[in-house]
């Protein structure tokens, strides 16, 4: 093979800096995890095609990779399918296995399936990669983590609550202080879909309430009419393109819009409950905000609805999450509500690189070189090597007897700070020539003085 | 779907007491990976199909997961093939993208990849899932993670020094004491072989010698006739079936075998220096132990060879590794000599299972439990657990106003060794009631006392 060896399109090698860093976040955010009493399960990279296929909707189906049978596969072709050659229609008779779409439909299946071993309230995170057959583009891999908490088996508002709280206590643990976290409630936006006499086109509604942000009040309305939403209705939700000002003032125009839904009166009574609880509670850093527009997900939640956005960067959301009535219910197991939170690993990445709020020293990993300049040297180093390591030092010898230059070079090039440098006459001495490489500065010190310094 | 969902065979779901435990494992082996040096790195999942095939043999070939591509795959099809169905020839032109076999392979396309990034020597570790399409079975999954650790670009013996010092250390630290690290080195069996005039029937005679354990001298011996060894030579190899005694005595045995053998004298050199360094430098509970029989991976094997096996009880071995002096080569990157071990998580999982050594610590994730009696005790004691964990202790609230005996039973079932009952006597006085699951003890203390008892 003479050419150059290549990578997949969308998907990525990480060098000792890169893992290093993204090590640092997944570090600190299941600290936090744990700190709530969230435990971690891991699940196979493959399920059964049949566990994946038809929960993500049509274009959810064609970015699943499907693992091709081992053996003599087209034995067991559907024979109808290959004869008109449609690989659509050949697939499932070919290929059993697919790679995991997201941790969401695992998680359910994992439910459903060891649901007398666990006791429920059951707080799990996952975080595992994810694969998806997508287009790749700048920010977009076909190979990528996921981060989710989730909670099932309880209907307590006081786990949204918590939620919040933890996206606060990560994103300020990870120095990012300032985050917001959008908050809305899926029944909010039925009950104005209700009012507005639009209950059948709640998805469309909510689609085009979502661009209010991004194309203005006059290009949504234009939107809702032409989704056959009527004039009157339209009208009806003049005072939600004004929504503006702290929760308490949205409360009250949200209020007056809803007050002939049941359901949309349920749904600010939820959001109060949430927004007192951490108003007595208090946030760190991040600040809780009330986002009427917010229709994330909406094909699943079924209450809160959250999405956090980075301070200070344009990122989009770097969080996201809500409440589902039904996760495990595709797997026959039913009235088990849950509500969960995920973290956009690559994209908080992007947000601390852009903000360098990646502390130094956690891509410093060998803190001293021994130079090594023959057989006997070798060894005296390795000795102070074994006692440094004992001290929890990360120290290593420069395997070969290589030219000086070349040796410091490898530290310098490493970024290792010291190295040390033993002759003869180190050896006669027990002393050890200990060189900052940062300054140039050098002196002769013992063992212990060693141990010292690096600890 | 009505039918409990599952998994594919030779799959694991991990529950987080399987989690805790198996990261016990990686944390530990990574901590003394980076205590020698070693900086990781991670690549994709999987791999371009044609950086992989033809690597590991044809019954590798076969055991490689092939994704199937995406969109209408049948139109790029071999046309011949696919008039044959014939699997085997079809699938190139259906399947672009295999996942990782190995980390072996992987690692060589990515330093010749990143060639000019690289500082070498290149000390990197790698532990990420790879996945085989093998018969499951006890103990054998279809994925299952790889820890490996390698040095490349430098011939310097000191690295399988360090390598045996770096087995030591993780398994003592594993508290599995008294490993057994056999070492052999692929020179010694050449020259054998070269001595014995059979230097064309390397594998034929390593493969015979490898069973002497197994089915005794005579047997082993006839296989090697069968194999068209000589009578002469397997006359010559008599002193190696007697081999017996410490280093010395066996390396005494070997030089008068291998005296006419330079390649052989090279390799008991090699050995000796090896092993001169080790006695110099002491292990903390290991053992290493010369084994002439020890034949692993000699496809790819061209000094050292290891292998390490439990002390206490029988489960084959729990790493394994070499010196090959051409990982690179197969992407046309020539004399990258490498040498690297392994780590065999799911079998160490299993010897540490047998012989109680995980720590009791590991898998308790929440130190106290707040029984919730309602509204305003759930925020009064929400407000205590922020403070908790600020403190760095993991604490949660029953998330429901339920049966006091039934989260009482969440606590015992989920192993939560205290719980802390708050009602409205206790809010008055600004106390907390703290109870001792296991003993059942329970007294009032208030908010500092509760975060001294934790810390």
């Amino acid at each position: 093979m003479a050419q150059k060896p290549s990578i997949p399109k969308g998907t990525r090698d990480f060098n000792p800096e890169e893992v290093a860093k993204r090590n640092y976040i997944f570090n600190t955010i299941k600290s936090k995890f744990e700190r709530f009493g969230f435990m971690p399960i891991e699940t196979p990279s493959f399920e059964n095609s049949d566990t994946l296929m038809g929960k993500y909707g049509e274009e959810g189906d064609r970015l699943i990779f499907k693992i091709l049978n081992s053996g003599d596969y087209l034995s067991k072709a559907d024979q109808k399918a290959y004869d008109d050659k449609d690989s659509n229609k050949l697939t499932s008779s070919i290929s059993e296995k697919a790679l995991r779409y997201d941790l969401t439909v695992p998680f359910a299946r994992y439910v459903v399936q060891h649901q007398n071993e666990i006791e429920f309230p059951f707080k799990r995170y996952q975080m595992q990669p994810v694969w998806r057959a997508d287009r790749p583009q700048k920010g977009r891999f076909r190979e990528f983590y996921q981060c989710d908490a989730d909670v099932v088996g309880s209907n307590s508002l006081w786990q949204e609550v918590e939620l919040v709280q933890l996206y606060d206590e990560v994103f300020t643990a990870l120095k990012l202080e300032g985050a917001t976290i959008k908050i809305n409630n899926r029944k909010i936006l039925s009950g104005i879909a209700e009012v507005i006499g639009a209950s059948d086109k709640l998805i469309d509604f909510t689609i085009a309430l979502d661009k209010l942000d991004k194309i203005g009040e006059e290009k949504v309305k234009e939107e809702m009419l032409s989704k056959g939403i009527s004039p009157e209705g339209i009208e009806k939700l003049q005072p939600l393109f004004t929504l503006s000002g702290d929760f308490g003032t949205q409360v009250e125009s949200l209020n007056s819009i809803l007050s002939t839904s049941e359901e949309g009166k349920k749904g600010i009574e939820e959001l109060q409950f949430i927004n007192t609880a951490i108003s007595e509670l208090g946030l760190k850093s991040a600040i809780l905000q009330l986002d009427v527009t917010l229709a994330r997900g909406l094909n699943y939640y079924t209450g809160a609805i959250f999405e956090v956005s980075a301070p200070n960067v344009a990122m989009g959301s770097i969080g996201g999450g809500g409440r589902y009535d039904d996760l495990t219910g595709i797997f026959g197991m039913k009235n088990m509500s849950g509500v969960g939170i995920s973290f956009g690993l690559d994209r908080i990445y992007l947000v601390l690189e852009e903000l360098e709020l990646f502390p130094e020293t956690i891509t410093k990993s060998t803190e001293v070189l021994f130079i090594n300049f023959g057989e006997k040297e070798a060894l005296y180093s390795l000795k102070a090597i074994k006692t440094l390591r004992e001290n929890g030092i990360n120290a290593e010898l420069y395997p070969d007897n290589a030219k000086m230059k070349k040796q410091m070079n490898y530290a310098n090039k490493r970024n290792i700070p010291f190295v040390i440098i033993v002759g003869e006459q180190e050896i006669e001495n027990n002393l050890f020539a200990l060189k900052n490489m940062i300054t140039g500065e050098q002196q002769n010190v013992n063992l212990e003085q060693v141990v010292k310094k690096f600890s």
